[in-house]
């Protein structure tokens, strides 16, 4: 079976499971309580029936009412303010539903602005994000140089470490604000940080929602609003690092798989060419070519050992987010061109012991 | 100002004024519609409250009751079905809040539950999204023979749009589906079918809350839950083919520009370094390599025009998208390889008079 469909089954698998899981944990964790409260609040609702001798049609129009009059507990949800953090929650897809557009026009408007706002806030945050990494790397580099150690290089692994404290640190600065603006507990705050930041958005926890914020407290209606747009930027440049690279994978192989089968092709082919035709293109098989220049290009460490032929070794260059992973090697190893040894000079990776067409033997040596 | 950060402050400014925008007409079209409704509320909540002559702790109190009440109309929200699709709704961060952990520790797992169900299910509807282009990819080429058309070749045109009307096409099942089932408008379901498939999930319209349906329809919850699922396939394969792209362009131009600067390093110091050597590098500058195996690999419908310096050139096919949409090119081409006039052949390309060292000949004319 094709790699590619077979990663994307065992995904869907993983998927059900994951799910089934889920469910079944909070089932065990949801219902029993679910059934406490529902008890509870039938009782009350009883009393209070009972108390005021409700008709039927009464009490469904007094829910209908409270119902209806929850989002105005706020004050206006759609003055400027509110409708810049309605804005907010669609393009971030955050949703809290907080407000949601009561008429048709709105709903109207409402679903163009997504089409065209989820991608571009999509890229923005990927965008700022990878700027980010870039920034914290160099960032880190010179801090590594400062504190006089060896190895300056920043690995991946600093990397994901440095974007995962800063998750935890965003959150936890969030939880510390929101419980102080909202009165909440720290762990519903904190919950509420990062159902936000997911972008999940339940809405059982929203912030401007007491005393008319949204019209009373601007200084606060600001920072809830940065607060929202910086922490989906940290988490932006955390998936950035972690989970781009993925996202990428079958294009990956189906790229590669057209390059093996190109590369196949023209050998059959030049089994069938006059020995010159064939030397030509022997030289050229693509299979080579590119391990050669990623190898020049891309793996400037490993120019002194044989070039690599594995696809995985190939894939892994052509993933624009390793580039972005490995670029700021490149720097550092250029400086050892001139390295006369050539361990670790792409020029004189290929070197022989005549100086014209070394690197033509070097790449008849390999392509046969 | 370097292009990548140059980028992302034009989309940072961007966004800043999308969102002044939408906020300007969402307040434009919504705020009187709320104060009126907000009048109309308070009207009928006055006469309750003469009939009945609450007390305000026991209006307070029935608010209370109600809004507390509203989770459970739909029946048990966390039995194990409404379980699933409160476990779909935070891995697709769709989020609608129609049911939220009651419980702490429904709270504290539901975050880890996100943790890692989140990118899983990001990374599955990529996969699943780009089998999907690939498979649809095939069949236009073979509607496209079947009807004898002379270029058989897919352009990205051609998948964009294809992706375009999928999309369109499952909103509107979408919309006949549960406005049938939930007896909405088609207008409003379409709205719903929308604000789920793009992940909003206001909550202000969620299936499978009346007359108990997640226990007593199953066919009707099991279509729902294969609904969302599928829809989110269309949707994640219009992404992978339009937006993923441009998720990694500043890792691209962070990958261009460290290789430039390797391969100017490497040049400035062939300057210096005595002829043997310098030719030994000159040969290999990585902004000819690449381009020349780019050339073979990816782009051999251009092998027999001039190598590509321009970065922009370099850069197209070093992003795994854009791979994927021109892949299948290749074997068709590699066809081709047996050219004798050697336009078309990778292998001849770079063919001269002397068989020998003629690629190294070549590659020294492109980077002198």
């Amino acid at each position: 079976m094709k790699r590619q469909n077979l990663r994307t089954v065992s995904l869907i698998l993983c998927i059900f499971s994951y799910l089934l899981v889920g469910a079944a944990v909070f089932d065990a964790l949801e219902s029993e309580a679910e059934s406490g409260r529902r008890r509870l609040l039938e009782q009350k609702r009883g009393e209070l029936r009972r108390k005021y001798r409700f008709s039927a049609d009464d009490y469904r129009e007094l829910e209908r009412l409270v119902l209806q009059a929850e989002p105005h507990r706020a004050g206006g949800q759609w003055k400027f303010a509110g409708s810049f953090y309605f804005a907010i929650t669609v393009i971030t897809t955050i949703g809290y539903g907080h407000a949601a557009p009561g008429t048709d026009a709105g709903k109207i408007f409402c679903m163009f602005y997504a089409v065209l706002g989820i991608p571009l806030t999509l890229v923005m945050f990927q965008s700022l994000g990878e700027r980010m990494n870039t920034v914290v790397r160099l960032l880190l580099k010179k801090i590594k140089k400062c504190l006089g150690m060896k190895k300056t290089n920043v690995s991946m692994e600093n990397m994901v470490l440095v974007g995962f404290l800063s998750c935890m640190g965003t959150l936890c600065v969030g939880a510390a604000a929101f419980s102080y603006f909202e009165g909440w507990t720290f762990f519903h705050a904190y919950y509420y940080c990062f159902i936000t930041l997911t972008t999940i958005g339940f809405g059982d926890f929203v912030a401007l929602q007491k005393n008319e914020a949204l019209q009373k407290k601007p200084p606060y209606v600001a920072f809830s609003f940065m607060y929202i747009l910086v922490g989906l930027t940290v988490i932006g440049a955390f998936l950035n690092l972690v989970v781009l690279r993925f996202l990428t994978m079958n294009s990956e192989d189906e790229r590669r798989d057209a390059e093996e089968r190109a590369s196949l092709k023209r050998n059959r082919d030049a089994i069938f060419l006059p020995i010159e035709d064939r030397t030509s293109q022997m030289n050229l098989i693509p299979l080579i070519v590119p391990s050669l220049c990623t190898c020049l290009c891309y793996r400037p460490r490993l120019c002194g050992s044989p070039v690599p032929s594995h696809p995985e070794t190939l894939s892994c260059h052509t993933n624009p987010v390793y580039y972005n992973s490995i670029s700021y090697k490149i720097d550092e190893v250029s400086l050892s061109t001139r390295d006369p040894t050539g361990v670790s000079s792409p020029g004189s990776t290929l070197s022989s012991n005549s100086p014209r067409c070394r690197e033509h033997h070097r790449l008849r040596r390999k392509s046969i």
